[in-house]
């Protein structure tokens, strides 16, 4: 009978990916105001709905699966339901060979043998392996039905030890000990200043990223803003009047809506490294993202405060309210010109996917300044004005350029480069990961690609042998308007794998609609600070025998 | 003596090159309308003004060389000026073993010797070999002096036949026999329609390129056009009128000039031949060349026409007054958005490099819409319309579109790929040539560098061992406008060659301030219609023991 069932679930599985279904969950995107724990404003797990229109549920198919999955399991009892175990037993099982273990709520769960009848795929289930499951069914709302609990209960084996909490270890001299808790999915790359991005297989699940695993770039502790007490102030021009604007202030301006991709100037330092050792951050393919976002437009704001576009360069400068020991805070700017066009759609931004910003992501306002580099979107906004010269910020001045491969730090003149502002295409492989086995026959590729400036993805090239043959892949995600294609595509491709191939050397390339493309090789674009990253990406995969 | 004299030529030669002072000639521009004839503006020779301000003339420099080249033949005797020599004679003597002439007027020249002695390099004057010199005094302003003129009596050796005259061979039935007469240092790809290059040595010897060697790109015969007669037809918006322009009128309208580099689709399209055949002319890296241009403002035109930009995504259409023998014009669009923004600085030019613009670049109106592919700068405008839809010319919807390596003949769908507007970031070494013989000691390398859509160029990285180090180059030419940085710059290296090396694989690629860099290699770029050959430009040359 269990034979049968398993038979079943295989055949389904195979069908599915014949008809290009690949056992794959639709994510339900939902902020959690910075965790996974109801805060403000509370998780919700509401259905389709104008901020997540284009999301799908698979309820008919998940659905089936798990109840295949029941029967499997209608026998197990629940006599183990009464042992007591500490979160730390929990978190040590991580793998097929000490179980595999979660828990909901104060319950656990040894999912060893369900990880692989997964409908997700084990990789999406083993993300939560020894710890709680509510983040990710924060992300996944389909999981949030009658079936689907009834399934997991089978597999119980006792409760949390109510005594075991967490003791809240804050220490008073730390100035990170305030900020917020984080996705558990999130791979940290640095915890103190916060810095993380979602692992590949989540980030290319959505179009739009959740607000929870969107990458997060901070660059000192996260301020604690009180939203009734927080004022932003715009410097006026010469005749004109500065403002001190609170959140109800800026929402009196018109309501602009936009999606956007943010891209942080070091995604894929990590090849970089392979070439030689960099300073910066280790980001894999990860640190960017794509959000909805809304709020007042900054020419709105900046016209009200008397500025207007000038013949002489000029430039918009902002500064954060997160800041050093020595109350320096983050700052950095963008061309008057590009500040002042309403069709280059600058944001003061207040929501991110329908929901007041994440403290992570810079609550209450952050910029948003589509097209351009992240360290440009200034977080936490506390001041704006206009000056004839760029910031003076060492994140604008002294960071973020680029530089000749032949440049070291003995060489280097930071004043010989521009800042980075808009960003050259990218494109990168999520799917399969580097090292993995891939099944014969035929192998599904998946990744997203994006262009700074507006540009828009026009084409995406695949190889399976290294560069010397390509495909064209499919470009999913939202269509992009011209001039403003802000937010990334996402594509796949399905290929049939070469009789006889043991491995696959997959790469991609972009192309944008000014037909730039993406270098061959990182050597030749190598810098000091490992930014500007963008050479073809490419995976290195088995194929099963 | 002689001795004497050659060992003072040959140090002031060592003293330029050590001064970073080359054997360089500065050209002085001049349009000659179509040819170097004088014919409609006059030819002229005049000095600087304010259309050639930064070209200097190295007068006493090149006074200097030419006095002691006078010395060594002042024993030249005119003894043999009185024999009569036909132009096919001329003609073939262009090498050492034949000797090399050149006639200026009526005159035959014998300057075999003087080759090697050219300030300007032998390579400059060996382009007039077999032929007349005026076409290049015409460029080179400098020539124009007493003393260079009595040098030359040295060297005269007899006349032309006075009745040696080229008869009109003009065949009514050929649809190209009233094309202008081209500059002899062209290289022609093609002469029917006529395309053609100058000589990569000419093309970065100044940053505005003579009108007589701007390349030339040709769909069909050129249209012979009068002037007085001529009419621009603007179609009106619903509401507004259509307008019929005359010459007379569009200088009504207010007068801007800009300086914009042009560049075929198909530039440098000759690498990618030799990966994999193409459909197209076979350009080497001279498809490119950088002009001053005046005229109106496409967007003052088209306002008064009642046009002004809508929502709805919109095109320029521009039809030529050139066309096949079904009557066909040339024809292709620009989306409205870049026809109608003052910054985007289109024009309907009718000035080139202070000069009416030459038959072969559209006499008396083209369009140049900076940042952009040629093929949208229509020449001989006849008819300007705003659609709802791209141009239906064969040029717009049918060609000018790249492609993945992958497609042919048989699977390319033109529809599934935007027609080029913007253009990627380019660059190629000019001098040394491929194959050339540099000097051991230090090597000068010199090139240009171009991006589309005003993106300036920042850097131009060249390495002399095929890419594996590098180093920046020295970027000449004017500053660039910031969004503005329509022309080109010119750059160049000196840089030691690297002691016992036989051989340099010398190789450039620039950066654009949008970070976007050059593909490494031509293979995967490769497309169908050979457009958008930039990745790293190649030469490789031997070093002399």
């Amino acid at each position: 009978m269990l034979l049968l069932h398993r038979a079943v679930v295989l055949r389904l599985q195979q069908a599915c990916r014949l008809k290009s279904i690949p056992s794959r969950i639709y994510i339900q995107a939902c902020s959690t105001n910075d965790s996974f724990r109801p805060q403000y404003p509370s998780l919700t797990f509401s259905g389709d709905n104008s901020s997540t229109r284009g999301w799908k549920v698979m309820g008919t198919l998940l659905g089936l699966g798990a109840v295949l999955a029941y029967q499997d399991h209608r026998c197990r009892a629940a006599q183990e339901s009464t042992r007591i175990y500490t979160k730390e037993e929990v978190s040590s099982h991580t793998s097929p060979e000490t179980g595999i273990w979660v828990t909901l709520g104060s319950e656990v769960f040894d999912v060893t043998e369900f990880v692989d009848l997964h409908p997700g795929g084990p990789s999406k289930l083993m993300l939560a392996a020894g710890g709680p499951l509510e983040p990710f069914w924060a992300l996944y709302a389909v999981h949030n039905q009658s079936h689907v609990r009834e399934l997991l209960a089978q597999y119980k084996i006792g409760e949390l030890n109510p005594e075991d909490k967490v003791a809240p270890t804050v220490e008073t001299s730390d100035p990170y000990a305030d900020d917020p808790v984080r996705h558990p999915a999130l791979k940290v790359n640095s915890q103190r200043p916060f810095n993380a991005e979602p692992p590949p297989e989540l980030l290319t699940e959505n179009y739009i990223t959740p607000n929870p695993i969107f990458f997060t770039r901070n660059h000192l502790p996260v301020p604690n803003l009180d939203p009734d007490t927080y004022r932003l102030h715009i410097v006026g021009a010469p005749g004109g009047q500065s403002l001190s604007l609170s959140l109800d202030d800026l929402h009196n301006f018109p309501k602009y809506e936009i999606t956007v991709t943010l891209q942080c100037a070091g995604n894929r330092r990590s090849e970089m490294t392979q070439v030689k050792e960099v300073k910066g951050l280790e980001w894999r393919t990860g640190a960017i993202s794509t959000a909805r976002w809304a709020g007042a437009r900054l020419c709105d704001v900046l016209a009200q405060a008397g500025h207007q576009l000038c013949k002489t360069e000029a430039h918009v400068c902002f500064e954060g309210l997160d800041s050093d020991p020595t109350g320096t805070a983050y700052g950095a700017s963008i061309p008057l010109a590009r500040a002042m066009d309403p069709e280059a759609e600058v944001l003061l931004a207040y929501e991110m996917n329908g929901q007041p910003l994440p403290r992570d992501h810079g609550f209450p306002v952050r910029v948003v300044v589509p097209g351009v580099v992240g360290a440009r979107h200034v977080k936490w906004l506390g001041r704006v004005s206009v000056q004839p010269e760029e910031s003076y910020s060492h994140w604008q001045r002294r960071d973020y350029k680029g530089f000749s491969p032949s440049v070291d730090w003995d060489t280097v003149d930071f004043d010989s480069a521009p800042s980075i502002q808009e960003l050259p295409v990218q494109s990168a492989i999520t799917e399969p990961r580097d090292g993995e086995t891939v099944e014969s026959g035929e192998v599904t590729i998946k990744g997203y690609a994006w262009s700074g400036g507006g540009r828009a993805v026009i084409r995406v090239d695949v190889s399976l042998d290294g560069g010397l043959t390509w495909q064209v892949a499919k470009l999913d995600g939202e269509e992009q308007r011209p001039r403003k294609a802000w937010a990334w595509r996402l594509w796949q491709l399905q290929a049939p794998v070469p009789a006889g191939q043991k491995e696959l050397n997959i790469v991609c390339k972009a192309v944008d609609d000014g037909y730039n493309v993406q270098p061959d090789t990182v050597a030749p674009i190598w810098n000091l600070r490992g930014v500007l990253s963008n050479a073809w990406h490419r995976v290195h995969v088995f194929v099963a025998p």
